[in-house]
Order: C-alpha cells, then structure tokens, then sequence
C-alpha cells in the first residue's frame, strides 16, 4: 500500500506548520505509516485534476490504493481508523476522541479562521481596528471554555488521540495572535502536542520543503 | 438502549429546523432509532451539569447507556456507524462519505457562519453594510465549488448519506440570504432532503416544541 498527499509547494505561512498537510503528516508520523507527497502549486490546486480530487481546491489530499480522500479532519480519522496510535481501542472511548474532532474543526476552529481573516484579509479595511476586540473575544469564549474542561490534565480525555492532534493544530493557529498566553494550561497543552516525537517529524518534513524555497525568487 | 438527545427549550430561530438537534433528529429518523429529548434552557445549558455533557455549553448532547457524546457530526457519525442507513456498507465508500461530513462543517459551514454574524450580530455595527459583500463572496466561492461538483446528481456520492445529510443542513442555514437561488442544483438538491420523509419527521418534531411556546411571554 502506497499512500500519497499533497502539499503547497510554496505554503502561505513559510513553513510555519500551519498548513493543513502538518494535520495529516503529524498522524501518519504517530501511526508510523510512510507515505509520499505530491507538491501541487496555487495554479494546479484549481486546474481539473486536482479538484477532481478535491472539489474545493485545497490541499491536503490522500491517496491509498484506489481510494481518494479529502478534508483533513475525515482524513486524519481514516489513518486512525486503520492503525493503531490514534484512537481509543474501546468504542466508547473512540466515539468521544472523534467528539472531540469535530469540536476542533467545528466549534473552536471558526472563530480562529474568522481571526485570521480578520488579520490578514481584512488588515487593510477601514473597519479592521475597531471589528477586532469583537472577533477576539469570540475566540477568547472558547478558549476559556476549552481551558476550563481541560484543567491540569495532559490531554482531553485520557491518553493522546486524534481529538487531541486536532485541537493542538487548531489551536498553533492562535501563537501569532497572542490570545492564547491567557491561558497557561493550554499553551502548555499545545506544547506538549508539539513535543511529540511524530509532530517533531511531520514539521521537519514540512519545514524542508519549503526551506528549499527560500532566497528563490518567488 | 435508550437514547437521549439536549434541545433548546425555545429555539433561537423558532421551530425553523436550523438548531443543530434538528440534524441528530434526522439521523435518528433515517436509521429508525426512537429517541427520548430533554430540552435545556439556554441558563442551563452554561450550569455544571450541562457543561460535564458539553465543554461548550451547546445542544445537542447525545446519551446512550454510558456512553456521552457532542458535537453533531460526532453523533451523527455514531448513529451511521451503529445501524445501517447513514453510511455506505463499503469501507472506501464510507470514508469518503465521511470527507463529505468534514467538508459540511469545516469548509462550507465556517462562511456560512460568519455571514449569519454578520447578519445578526453585526447588523448594527458601522461597517456592516459595507462589509458584508465581502462575506457573501466567501460564501459564493464555496457554493460555485459545490455546485459544479454535485453537477446533476441527486446526492454527493452515489446514494444519500451522513455526508448529504449534513451538507443539506449547512446549506439550509443560506435560506434567508437568497444566496442560494444563484445555485440551481443546490437549491434542489436542498429540497431533495427536506423532502425525506425522515427529515420531515424530525422537522415536525423540533416544530412541535417551539409551536408549544408561540404566544407565550418570553
């Protein structure tokens, strides 16, 4: 079995990790499954070939055999699925860690994508300074309620899973914002997320392929 | 097995079907699973004993013998996973029905979302006018991606599933905008599933609560 995905060749953030093929890295790397990339560029993400694998023009994609994958979060939950290291052996257990998958993506990671919106996209608009306190404290009543439930434990609900890969990458969204130093147990959390052997790799692994691109013109 | 579901005791949009309980009632018709509902007031829904169910102070929650679960995907995926009629019997077919489930709430519903903001809690902020073509663009982006995907077929991917039933409820939340009359296919595609009979009963059933308070103080 081969799998494939795909990666910016030249991603937004520099290399930062903050692109979504760290996600899908980060998990085949604590499952230990090699895999290969494909680089695709801002052109190619939108030409027919890759929308026919990803119908909204973005990356990451999986390929395995003659399945074709799409969306981060139903990838990252195919790969625990079918290894062990990401998931919960028993049911229950495996139900509540895909709870708090969809949490990351659904329920804390909008506002922060509204943030960076807000940041980057709107940076120049004449309402940007004052819409900012509104947006921040959208994302400030998550992170209080995410705070709360976590406490003084290493990870949301037992031992290290996909809830937790998840949550930890949507949370690094938030280290330029500053917003999360209000909360010590979470920063903490992120950096236990990113102390991880595996995270350690799949950054490392996203970080060479765009080094290669630095001092080039772009 | 007894099931039990959280609503709103008095929906913020009054029986329009748009809260998330309606989605989990929908699964649970699909399947045919009877289920038992506790309606929270939105008081209680920030009381400890609604937060150990939910760290987000949300509906719905889900319980089933011991097992608690949130977050609407998550139970969704739960019901499809436990009885037949949500997802595909093959594994390839099921994980990319699963993709559809991702795309639904983290890459259609995220602009979705902060166009209702924009809308409503926003409406009377100075830069609301003037912003919000640049919101309804994110929102028309995504739906020109999905409509030249779904192109003439009833459902996503082959038969109805977990996928189609929550993008069919992300896309309903665009009713109010109009923005979806722009999107032929999208637009009957919606009314394909409204037009389930699961989806009616469980409409009916979330109306039923919200009729009980009309003309009632609030």
């Amino acid at each position: 079995m081969t799998i494939t995905i795909t990666a910016f060749e030249r991603s937004p953030d520099g290399g930062k990790g903050l692109a979504r093929d760290t996600r899908v890295r980060w998990a085949l790397e604590e499952v230990g499954q090699p895999y290969q990339v494909r680089l695709v560029s801002f052109a190619a993400m939108k030409a027919p070939a890759h929308l026919a694998l990803h119908p909204f023009g973005q990356i990451p994609t999986y390929e395995e055999d003659d399945l074709a994958l799409f969306e981060t979060g139903a990838i990252v939950l195919h790969i625990g699925e079918r290894h062990a290291g990401l998931l919960p052996a028993d049911a229950n257990g495996r139900s509540r860690a895909i709870s708090w998958m969809f949490a990351a993506v659904n329920t804390v990671e909008p506002p922060i994508l509204e943030l960076v919106t807000a940041r980057i996209l709107e940076a120049d608009k004449p309402w940007s300074k004052e819409r900012m306190p509104l947006v921040e404290e959208r994302v400030r009543a998550r992170l209080a309620q995410l705070s709360a439930r976590l406490g003084d434990a290493d990870w949301l609900d037992g031992t290290f899973s996909a809830g937790d890969l998840m949550m930890v990458s949507v949370l690094l969204r938030l280290r330029a914002s500053g917003l999360l130093d209000a909360y010590p147990n979470l920063a903490a959390y992120v950096a236990r997320g990113e102390a991880r052997p595996a995270y350690q790799r799949a950054f490392a692994a996203q970080l060479a392929v765009n080094i290669g691109h630095q001092g080039k013109p772009g």
